[in-house]
């Protein structure tokens, strides 16, 4: 029998390091596939946040090196700020250390895991340091380092450190040798790195594949998105305990200034209303704020109005631009994409987009593609647990001419995507590959789904009601030269009288023309469409007038 | 423009407690329905992993008292060896800090989050901090202490501390409250105590629900489950980084005796065999192992042939315990459960379960039900995520008699209950609420489900078989007097010859049944069935017989 003072000897604490190396499934390295994959996305997703903070045009250049079977050497270079030398062991090799964290803004890494997890899997796998080049500007020096991670403390080890020159004015080089293997497909590298492109048109990225293949995504505009601001939490998403140790650590003196320096959308006369409320006192201190008021506070944000969040902190890629991308990547006859307006869940402001392509080279008998987005970094795994696939499902997609069975994805010649934009993505797990099931997130994708749903229902009805139109007239335009020989001898007509009235006709039926292209007009997207489906009734009357 | 310089202020550590506060949906808090489960799951958990260590019989009551709207109590205590004063702290009140992380043997908890997370929601959610009493003997002082987590820190607060007296030999009791909402249904608190009281026949659980209905589960076996040992790890699961860590921290003099000592199945003969392939000397020191000699020595792993590792470190329900179970829960025709042998997957040894229910209440039109369990506790979340899922997806049932889509569950009146039992379990989040996707484990369930599969399969045609044979009989037997009459007529037999002939026609009828009985006595579990069956075909008879 063991004894609880046996047992107290077993109890200790276990290092973040410890607890992800053994559950590194948690982080995307699954498998070696997979790690690959997380090891590229991580450090890219880094490059383009310090590439953006510093309001600079991303240029990133990867390359994938097979060294041996299964082991790989990956190489992620960018033009960013670069980092100073004291930071680059926390940054690259120590767990939960960052700069996104604490800060509400828009942003692809937020949890300072990512790539010090790749640095530490590679070391787990091939027992090599990741290697760092970096420089913060043309008149410094660079820094080259071999960092480790310490897994037992979480603590860098830095094995190698020299002053170095690089011909770049600024950048960071990371290289890391790792288990992998190297595949195409929807999950692979490749693709990842295409659907990087199409949701940020402003990044160059040159990539060279194991096989020695380079591939160019050349940047599609010189303008940068809008700059994310950092925000304050907005007071409808705070819980007690987060409210209580606030004030108990706020610098501001007075209850008021305390609401009013450390939250959004908090102004003089809003705390004076949320105090009152609460019957605590604008000039009581917040250092001895108790967990009663705290409570009452709580109750009285809830019944408060308060102006919804800024949205500065966000920077959505937008309906045109995300349209564009969608007709550079997929050849479709529609398309519609759509801008929810910001929306908060648990305090935190977002926004939902969603777009659609419809038809064209898209196959017609299978399930809706799904390209998912979340703060413009692509989801290629685990769609199923998604809060996405969950908005889609719920859709009735029926509604706009497509089927639909119960709790799938509708059927047809039909490409969704949707990016949600936030401060604060809630994500299933810290690989990062699929948004946790916050109603208020559903809720939203649906409401965008819709949106463009409609504007699809719209077009399909269109198109519908045209193709009926088009086969009418084709009838009819068949049949003037009889009806104006019919006329003619029943009237007993002159040739050029027929000839009129054969010319009457055509232009009452070009009227029409008028009518149906005027419907085309409203939306210029269905330009080719109608040259097509033209095309098609010219090519069905003419095999018709073969028969 | 941002520099790198104003970037590095920014720059700092994230505690595991912030990264998990904001974070909670990944320990199971996504929201107050789950949150209450969560709660009284870790804290079930850690209860009856404490007694088992301690070999003492658990009984473990729970109470869930409603404070006011969406506010909880959860008082959960139990008869285990008590925590020592010292420790209480830690084990309640900060994140990765437990005895279970770094053992290598079966237990429930294995990461030293989830009661600690479950008190940190509650302190989030109501300001209030949890009240433990343990007691670790009986003439040992019984301790009260409130506790909190400072986040920032990730370290165990004390609010309130005293000696105090509890007339209970030894044992623990902890008391959060919590923002919940209790309910019913497949993933309540209900259902979960239920479905352990199952795979735990030897435990006692005394429950009072928020509508003080008092539920209790008393234990079927005075038996302890088999107590898991703890192991080394197994050298084919062993990657380079560890094996080299591993090198420069043992206290073992030479390779020979590391690989011995730190290892499973690592004979002397073994360890020279190891060492020679590898082409490393048996007296090298370990802190002088360097990455290439480790690298040929995983090579030189993979190559010698190893014992498996013992598989006394788990203690599965055994084949006839789960068929216990699921007679006790589920009324149905027929049960069967087997239990594979042991299998490893990155050197952790597992073994799984499986059982069947077929027929009787269970539902015929709908999708089998599905019985998840990990380490004997079940999992009521992410179905769809969990890899036995997709080992239920992927196995044929329709050579069982079933029907089933192509990616579905099976259809029909079905159960399926699988266990996994392993030194680590994968989960797919730290809320362990579904196994990650290892090759090796969805290997191993589908084995499982086939050897059960079969059984059901030759159940079900002998079913069908039974059918047919009973029917046909039952025409036969309504006949025989029709028969005995028309040979009376032709032969012109006397009355009494004719009753003779009547005996004789009903002796074979009688010796066919005999046959019959013979291949239903195969299964013992037939018996019920086969009345069933007869009287279904009485009954049909009678029906017939009226028409």
């Amino acid at each position: 029998m063991t004894t609880a003072e046996q047992m107290a000897e077993k109890q200790r604490s276990i290092s973040v390091a410890e607890f992800f190396s053994k559950n590194r499934h948690l982080l995307g390295f699954d498998n070696p596939r997979k790690a690959l994959l997380t090891t590229i996305k991580e450090a890219v997703d880094n490059a383009l946040d310090a590439c953006e903070e510093a309001r600079i045009l991303p240029e990133v250049i990867i390359e994938i090196i097979e060294m041996s079977s299964e082991k790989y050497r990956v190489i992620i270079e960018d033009n960013g700020p670069g980092i100073v030398k004291e930071q680059i062991p926390n940054i690259f090799a120590r767990l939960l250390y960052g700069s996104k964290f604490h800060s509400l803004k828009m942003s692809r890494g937020q949890q300072g895991i990512g790539i010090s997890a790749a640095v530490m899997y590679g070391q787990l796998t091939t027992g090599k340091p990741a290697r760092i080049i970096s420089k913060t500007g043309k008149d410094k020096t660079a820094h080259y380092m071999e960092v480790k991670i310490d897994t037992s403390s979480n603590m860098p080890q830095i094995v190698a450190h020299k002053e170095t020159t690089w011909n770049k004015e600024h950048g960071t080089r990371i290289e890391i040798d790792l288990e992998a293997i190297y595949q195409k497909g929807p999950s692979s590298v490749d693709t990842y790195l295409k659907l990087t492109a199409i949701s940020n048109p402003h990044v160059t990225i040159i990539y060279t594949n194991p096989k020695a293949e380079q591939i160019i995504f050349p940047r599609a505009t010189d303008e940068m998105p809008a700059e994310a601001k950092e925000i304050k939490p907005h007071p409808y998403g705070v819980e007690l305990g987060l409210l209580l140790q606030m004030a108990h650590q706020t610098k501001a003196k007075t209850m008021s200034n305390f609401l009013q320096q450390e939250f959004s959308r908090v102004s003089a006369s809003v705390a004076k209303e949320i105090l009152q409320r609460a019957g605590v006192l604008e000039t009581a201190k917040p250092i001895d704020f108790s967990r009663e008021a705290a409570e009452k506070t709580i109750k009285a944000i809830t019944e408060t109005k308060i102006m919804s969040p800024p949205t500065d902190c966000l920077s959505p890629i937008g309906a045109e631009p995300l349209k564009k991308g969608l007709k550079k990547e997929i050849n479709a006859e529609f398309y519609c994409a759509t801008t929810r307006p910001p929306a908060v869940y648990r305090g935190n402001p977002f926004i939902v987009e969603c777009g659609l392509a419809y038809g064209g080279e898209l196959e017609a008998d299978s399930q809706a593609k799904v390209y998912r987005y979340a703060n413009r970094v692509p989801l290629q795994y685990q769609q199923g647990a998604c809060a996405s696939s969950q908005a889609i499902i719920q859709t009735n997609f029926k509604s706009y001419g497509l089927q639909q069975s119960k709790s799938s994805l509708p059927v047809g010649p039909l490409a969704i995507v949707i990016h949600i934009a936030s401060v604060w993505v809630p994500f299933t797990s810290e690989s990062k590959e699929a948004i946790a099931h916050y109603d208020e997130i559903i809720k939203e994708m649906k409401l965008a789904l819709q949106e463009a749903g409609r504007m699809l229902a719209s077009y399909i009805n269109k198109k519908k009601k045209l193709k009926g139109e088009m086969q009418k007239r084709g009838y009819i335009e068949k049949y003037i030269p009889k009806v104006s020989e019919a006329l003619q001898q029943l009237l007993g007509l002159k040739p050029e009288e027929r000839a009129k009235i054969e010319m009457e006709l055509q232009k009452i039926m070009e009227d029409t023309r008028g009518e149906l292209e005027e419907i085309a007009e409203e939306n210029t997207d269905y330009d080719e469409t109608f040259a097509k489906i033209g095309a098609d009734e010219t090519k069905e009357k003419e095999e018709g007038d073969e028969e």
